[in-house]
């Protein structure tokens, strides 16, 4: 397998193999703190992070937003050449996955057969590449949302045509995520909600998208589809509401139709912020059910009501991040995809090395300071300490079930009065920092 | 039983009965809309809406807010001067019900038993308060969060001697009730969550919160309640981050913890806003799982980011709740409590009038409207209508499960071009202002 | 003039001219509220409401969004067959006015040249239509926000070619808009703002902002312009922040460079509250400063962080919107521009009646409730009376500029103590629904 | 001078004089960054950073929230034992200022000349007490919001009796700083601004706010105040509205009203962010008009929707507000003052230190990497590269007024297409993290 690959034409020249070069270096174009190969409790950098570079926003999006068109200009212009580009770019940034909307790769078509046909040549050439290169396929999933036929949903659609429709997009990107040894397969939600609660029946949509996904389910065991099916909770756009909100949403949705055996969730750092909690709150009530599946790593902008996908740069999110998966024993069969985009303003194609640089720095400098802490256990042994009154006596038998509401209040009745004690968390604050910069 | 209920002393004197005038009042101490005897639909007014005054909000609170002192002063002093008002309060407007924490109408006290024989002789005061009046208790709950010790939460608070503490005061509310024949029994989690999750096991505390709602329910069971026990969710505020965060979340709780048989949700507008949704959003999500069980009638401010707690005087909102709520089947044993205070700077006691008549105005008007468009029904029409592709032929196996994903891809492939159908909202929106103002 | 425009094809076949048939009626294509004959205040609806189309949304806009293609087709091809669908839609909806950006309307071009001779070909276009139907120009704007050139700013871009490529653009709208006897002038500064201060130099770019607008003002009025220029406030979307926040930013901007004898404010509902106000609140920022100009008449979904444009169908914003631009003396040169889009699944060409009838429809029954309001004198009465204070004696000499602090503090010791006066906010809302509904 | 001030008794015993034991120490009552003495910049890391304690929060303040009663116990217990352990905690954490409100640190009273008489005398214990121990007075400030005769607003207030009242406070205020030799004076407006603008009269408000601010800036002027005058914004909280909304509102309204040579702004940072700023803008805002005076160092929580006033310990933020305030040459007469409280479970006296140290360490680092970025000079190049095109020819001609419109337009028809200049966002982002962690 080549370092790095390239076809037959170079779409990033003057760029080479970005390596790590440490803490004290100020070239731009190399890791400060990715050093693929160091180990940290017991694996590589590159073995915990499991990075994947997503295809549509680095090889497809053009910078254009509702108020503007495109500014980024691509040179790659056909399936061929962005394969091309895109497995030259994931080779020369050192990322070990890629994930992909079935039209980011494939040209789209009315037509269900035409649609096929493109998207079986492109699961060709991108198994050529991925057989090229050692580059894996961390998850595909299927665009049920951009097309206009789309705009009342998909699985949710009030119009069985367009249900069906969406099944043929997901049926074939099942097949070739198959073919390309995909470790997961991804459901996004774009238009499974509503714009208004006045002209829907919600509790039909969600039972359609319920046997929707259970049919999926069936047909991916079906034809030998091993990996971890994920949803991803977002709770509003492009929908005014969309029903895979949160983690918590999602995992209830699981549940009541009995899918959690077979999905779990892929948890996106801006989305959880646009539903009104932090990134690890996501993460940790994701973990906490057994359902963490992987991350979408980005950020969004504090001051911004909309999904920014910004590249993650912020080490505090990060750490908090890195923490709970670590204590998650790691991602399993997911990673971490950079589902973040350039600005709109940063148009030199240099700028996509920049981003994805910046991005796994940050996340590798999320995993030593995590490792500190692990080392060091003090963080740890405080959490354990704060709940010691449930591991004896009165209160480990109310975990076990042995007390009623009777025996409480006759003990609460009979106890001397309680201390305050403090939660700590300015102590906290201070201790990461401590972590961070000491 | 007496038309106005009248202690030792008169607390809102000239005042009367609030009377229904009709729309053509401006007589600002009377009913423009809400006529109780009126019958919609079979039912009463009355019957419908079921509007219970909060102790709390009504005859507690003061107008203090974290930037400054109490400005309203009330005139009653202790614990039976404060049920006169009360009482004297609720049949001059002519609620139904009423609402309490125990510590809003009983004095606290750290001593288990002292705050026990307190609310026994509370209970007492009400009983009687009731039987004069046929004002009834809609429901009752237990303060555990505004007490210094319950500042890391009461049934997932770390000590266990705390979580015990709460059990007494749900022990003690659960027999009040009981003796009051309330309608159903709440749980608000005002310091169920954090602040801070590097200090907090979430997996274990909401295990501990599970567990102590068993018991809960165990225990009113077992002394006879057979009302419904109600949370109600919020997202924040106090705390940091709520368990309860929302609809979706709480039926996801309830039903992993098998909880759903005996609980549902109280649905409180302003929590719905604080949780990215909107009030008739969360209302249909309870009422899609069978589990919408009573709501808390306010509003917030769209600018502000705290429970604000304002009167409901905004119609589309009330009505867009109405909609569901008849839909519903109506409140079943829950009802439309006003949790929900006077500004800061509306320091006249008449004030508290001006604001529940504002209220029920509201919400009388919201269901006539709804009346009109049941009636009408050419919503309901073009709702079903939406969907008719679903209630035959390959939609119909498609509901019944008998399609695969091949089956629908194979459909989709050999299916015509499908027509874009609008989904109509302005349309419908117009409709709605129709409905009020035509 | 005729009553309706037909050009040489009909584009809303079936629909005639939108006719007022009452409050009773149940034609949705047909105003309920909106007479614009019936006499309020000594002006007709038609002349206090000055509603205008915005050719954008209404004839350009396709629903696409950031996760979709368009979904909505339209008839007309080119910039002919677009104004005679314009001059239909316009004339069948009997708005009296309309505003354009120049690419709406006019075919853009990389060449300043090429750009002009198609803009003046244009401008021949639609003063031909005006002529024909009476409809009038309520403003015009230079859309220098989405070509890929503006991605860094217009008149606040890093690079002084992109800045002068603007000018270019203001110019030959502003050529355009004396020809076609504009009432006013708009700038909306779409990507005056930053995405990172980090590379940022904001004091340099807002003293470019001031010295554009001051070559624009000088040109304007060379060439015989007379009407309001305007500026419309945003906070931010598409950048991360915009310059020009809100009404009380900008009217700081304006009087800080000598520009507020020219310029005044276009208030867009939806802008208002991205930035944390209610409508309302901007209206009034910019009536007190006597620089109200004219209106931008939508609404956003409280529960989504970015510009959704919708149709304004809710009478309480509407209402209290009238209620200041009643008591501003109405909006001189200014109007009610329609910047509202259908949703993006609303796509029968009938549904932009559905949208502008609905708006129509409830700023008119704002227009009558307000009347109402004013007529019955009840709230001005209130509000005068809350001040009294000030009207004579100490408080009077306090306005007067007559008293120290030292006598304000001699009047307070020597005063008796104050009596609480609420603020009657309850009742006040109440007033409100009773004006509204009763 | 002694190092640690000690009153009768020690309210802190068992911590001493906080000291600087670099990055390795792992004592958490150590400042592992904050080294008072370090010359940075030719200044020293006090004289840069000017931190003062606020005796609001971290003397006064209980735990207390709108949802339960205070949790953390105070030792001292009147004006005097305050002000001792004020000056233990202060002289022990080293801080070389403090703030206070009025009735902070002294007793509040109806009577005018009572309120005096206690102000007066607790001036002197400060005034002892600075002397004992060389702590300064950053600035002081009356509280004309807690109390409920300000509900309705002090200077703002409809009633000109209330003004009067809070003119007695602003002026005993004024007294007691010039004693104390306080270099600046702030005004925060809690209750000036609305909770309905339909019982307001804004403009009428916001001119005696004008007029009162008058004159007290001219009696401070008379008694010899040198300091600065300071406002600081805040956009809601506990009103609905605020008139001191954000940087650009205050400045507009100082400049309106002739008061921008006396009065600066006071910029905090979770103000900051509830009105939808990123916290340098602020600072940066002030610093462009020449207007920042002093900073409110603490940060809010991102999901909250309320002022947290957190300790800051986020370094981003620190660093970008440290950017801003090294290129404005410092502070000035300001300072960098902890508005912030421990949060209400940190009920250990000792949190109090924990927070400060964090405070300190924070913005310590946050120096020494603005130094790092400083002395290395590439983001400032960067910044002067990207402006070049105004440096020299037409660009230079437009800054200095050579150009019209018509100009602009002719220079852009002749020019050549301008290449797309990237921002570089992404890579100033990740130079940002080199400078913090490389």
């Amino acid at each position: 397998m080549s370092e790095i690959y390239k076809g037959n034409k170079e779409y990033f020249p003057g760029i080479g193999k970005i390596k790590f070069e440490g803490r004290g270096s100020d070239n731009p174009l190399a890791f400060k703190f990715y050093d693929e190969n160091k180990v940290i409790a017991g694996k590589t950098m590159k073995e915990h992070l499991r990075f994947a570079v997503a295809y549509w926003h680095t090889f497809c999006a053009d910078g254009s937003d509702p108020f503007g068109n495109g500014t980024i200009v691509h040179p790659w212009k056909n399936a061929e050449e962005k394969a091309d580009a895109a497995f030259e770019f994931i080779t020369k940034v050192g990322a070990p996955y890629y994930c992909f909307h079935d039209i980011d790769a494939s040209p789209d078509a009315d037509s269900v057969t035409e649609y096929e046909a493109n998207y079986k040549k492109t699961t060709e050439l991108l198994l050529e590449r991925q057989k090229a290169t050692g580059v894996k396929l961390l998850w595909n999933t299927a665009n049920a949302f951009s097309h206009p036929r789309y705009m009342n949903g998909a699985s949710t659609n009030p119009d069985f045509r367009i249900l069906a429709r969406a099944a043929a997009q997901i049926k074939a990107s099942l097949d070739a995520n198959v073919i390309l040894g995909g470790e997961n397969y991804v459901f996004w939600g774009g238009r499974e909600g509503y714009t208004s609660l006045l002209n829907t029946n919600m509790k039909k949509e969600l039972e359609h998208m319920a046997q929707f996904l259970t049919l999926a389910r069936d047909y991916g065991r079906k034809i030998g589809f091993k990996g971890t099916f994920l949803i991803e909770p977002k709770p509003m756009e492009p929908s005014k509401h969309q029903y895979d909100v949160d983690s918590a949403t999602v995992i209830g949705f699981l549940k009541e139709h009995g899918l959690e055996k077979d999905f779990k969730l892929n948890i996106e750092a801006n989305h959880a912020t646009l539903a009104g909690h932090s990134f690890d709150h996501e993460l940790r009530v994701a973990a906490d059910a057994g359902l963490l599946g992987s991350v979408d790593a980005n950020i969004g902008d504090p001051q911004n009501g909309w999904d920014t996908d910004q590249f993650p740069t912020n080490v505090y999110d990060a750490l908090k991040a890195m923490m709970v998966i670590m204590d998650n024993g790691g991602l399993g069969s997911g990673g971490l995809n950079f589902d973040a985009k350039v600005r709109r303003n940063s148009t030199d194609l240099e700028d996509l090395f920049h981003a994805h640089i910046g991005g796994m720095d940050t996340f590798a400098l999320a995993l030593e300071v995590t490792d500190k802490i692990n080392q060091d256990g003090k963080l740890a042994a405080m959490l354990d300490k704060r709940y010691e009154s449930f591991n004896t006596g009165k209160g480990l038998e109310f975990e076990q079930g042995k007390m009623t509401l009777e025996d409480l209040r006759d003990f609460a009745a009979a106890d001397a009065p309680v201390p305050q004690i403090s939660g700590k968390q300015e102590m906290i604050e201070n201790m990461l920092n401590r972590y961070m910069f000491g």
